[in-house]
């Protein structure tokens, strides 16, 4: 534990420092520090393919070992999202609010860094620039602990950023990696409230669990996306198709990936058959309702568990419904609150499907997998928050700030 | 854990129908409840006094006692409070920002109630219509764990209230009390996160600790006040003795309290007498560093714990430090990041320390003891933040919202 208050610590005086820096200020440190990653790629690369033999000795699956690789690209690829911050918007300073009391006191209501950020998260090393990129952005320091598969090339990464910051004048605490990868240690970080303000958890739906029944510090739960396509009795089949295609198929591993359909059941003869016919064609699996399974002799029978299953997979479940009122209380009851759509021809439907569905996004004639900071135009994204405190949907940098009251009185007191 | 489930379920569902409800139905439904509470004010009258007398025969301390009577007057207040909220402008609906993607894709941020909300809370019966009110108008149903000294009174005005919302159509699940009053509930309570979207602690600093510790549910602290006042050198002293007096000594008990001071030594030697002289006429006992007892003979020594307590009392600390530097070091090293001032003519300095102290309200030459919805000019209050996610400082109707992604969209996928 003292190492962890050790690193709490000298976050908090990091975050102290990050606090005051001008905009011009931190897009020097991003602009050095891209400069450095790609100046000392291999460094980076030696010790990636440290933890990549490693893996591959262990029997990691390649999809996997694929996630953990770098190469020369990929760590442009880094420096560039670096760079691409620069142009973004400094979200710290801006004058939310401003009013005037009665009594002459001025009140300001002020947007400031958050302080310190930790991030837990699991195989990818890229995030490990990503992160730091957002945060240092937004005059945070943050505490990174990546998964142990990819320590040594997290420390690598880390360590290249520490020197280029410094070599900077800059706080090289403004990053800092937990290089004990044991689950205590991990556990033990999600207590540190007295030092860390905002713990965002990204990777599965158990690593989230756990942070979110062990935090003491604010968790910001990210991720998890159990999306719904609800087709409507006057939907554009054509559109139909080409959308839940889309939205399954386009990238299967991804969190707003579509993952269970709704079918009315007034279009379901027409609609049923041909969403199959193109799903089948793209190797999904479809998993559908007796109802649904009588239009269509391909789809296999779907339990209870399919309808609560994100898959990340080729497989998609299937429920065909009386009415949009059964879709929504169908979309309600297993959505993880992630991105839920309706196609429809319908306005009245349309509507009611956006105000009740229960979601940090909800789509009418449109794939689910816009849910996404890029294409929402943020210009960056730390996660796709699916709880309702302080952000909801794809977090940009506003995400990573608070508020602050500044209030100018002449002697003002209270009576 | 059975009885907690049943009450969340029908809180959802209550928070399903409250998410439809226009501005016009639920003003209606504060008034019928406001005019049910005087109505029945003899039934609710009666359950306190039972409170009354058992909390009497348990030999709790008169100013305890206070606080959980209820007269006539108070439940006026109380309905008072809810027709109020009235006049409020009712934040569900707001079209927070919308922009059209290069894609055609027409995205709207929208304000919508938060869903299910917690709250926690102490002896004051009054809370319990105070925080049905404004998650009502804001949307949202509410559950309610009020101390187990008030549990006959609170009972009496749920009642009072759900058969108000019933008569109206509204849904009375809208409001539910937790009427099991042990700890084992009230921290089963805390892990309900399937149903609560958000846990509001209302009461001490061990409480508060208690469900930071032990929720699963997004929480937000709320309450504890070690708030600074830092006289500088360059103070209008009668100003400082002024707002020193108002912050300490016009409402002891509060979380906005001024418990410490911080003297810069230029101005010691004038300043800390004249401080003592008018808190020590007001019965309040100043315990002070080694530095400014030279200037003062009746001021007590201070420890290092003194420095790191509210004490919701007359005592007050004090310290004499060498620069502006030192003191905001000082009150960042003990605030709970609540309400912080400054007593200054000199600019830079002020700046200095608004932008450095990190607490929720900053203030130059006015008391802390404006930090308060009403102050504020909200209108209403559920709490004050002291944590930096979602909210900070004083709560209004908004933070008992949160955010939902629209997107209109005539066919798009992502390519």
């Amino acid at each position: 534990m003292d190492y962890l208050i050790e690193i709490g610590k000298r976050a908090k005086d990091a975050s102290m420092i990050m606090n005051l820096l001008n905009t011009e200020t931190k897009n020097r440190g991003l602009k050095k520090v891209a400069e450095a990653l790609v100046n000392e790629s291999s460094k980076i690369l030696k010790a990636n393919r440290e933890d990549v033999e490693k893996a591959e000795k262990n029997g990691m699956k390649p999809s996997m070992v694929d996630r953990l690789m770098l190469s020369e690209d990929r760590i442009k690829g880094m420096a560039e999202g670096l760079l691409q911050l620069i142009d973004l918007k400094d979200p710290i300073g801006e004058v939310m609010e401003r009013f005037e009391r009665p009594n002459g006191l001025l009140i300001e209501k002020k947007r400031v860094p958050m302080g310190v950020v930790g991030i837990i998260y699991e195989s990818r090393p890229n995030v490990t620039a990503d992160a730091f990129g957002l945060c240092f952005k937004a005059g945070n320091a943050v505490i990174l602990r990546g998964g142990s598969d990819a320590l040594t090339s997290n420390a690598a990464i880390v360590n290249v950023i520490r020197e280029a910051l410094h070599a900077e004048n800059l706080p090289a605490d403004a990053i800092q990696l937990i290089e004990d990868a044991s689950r205590e240690t991990a556990a033990e970080f999600m207590k540190l409230n007295k030092y860390v303000d905002l713990l965002i958890p990204r990777g599965g739906a158990g690593l989230i669990r756990t942070v979110v029944s062990n935090s003491t510090i604010p968790v910001i739960e990210t991720g998890t996306g159990n999306c719904h396509i609800y087709v409507d009795e006057s939907a554009n089949l054509l559109m139909a198709v080409e959308i839940i295609d889309n939205a399954k198929t386009q990238r299967m591993g991804v969190c707003n990936a579509c993952e269970s359909l709704v079918i009315h059941k007034n279009i379901a003869k027409e609609a049923v058959p041909a969403i199959y016919e193109r799903l089948h064609g793209k190797s999904v699996e479809v998993r559908g309702c007796e109802e649904s399974r009588k239009d269509c002799g391909g789809i296999v029978p779907a339990t209870e568990e399919d309808y609560g299953t994100e898959y990340c997979d080729a497989i998609i479940s299937m429920k065909v419904v009386d009415s949009v009122d059964e879709a929504i209380a169908h979309v309600n009851r297993y959505t993880t609150h992630h991105s839920e759509a309706i196609i429809t021809e319908n306005k009245e439907n349309a509507e009611k499907f956006l105000s009740e569905v229960d979601a940090a996004a909800v789509y009418v004639n449109a794939s689910t997998r816009f849910t996404d900071g890029y294409e929402f135009g943020f210009g960056a994204e730390i996660g796709i928050s699916t709880q309702k405190l302080h952000a909801r949907g794809p977090m940009g940098l506003p995400a990573l700030t608070t508020i602050k009251y500044v209030i100018h009185g002449s002697g003002q007191i209270r009576s």
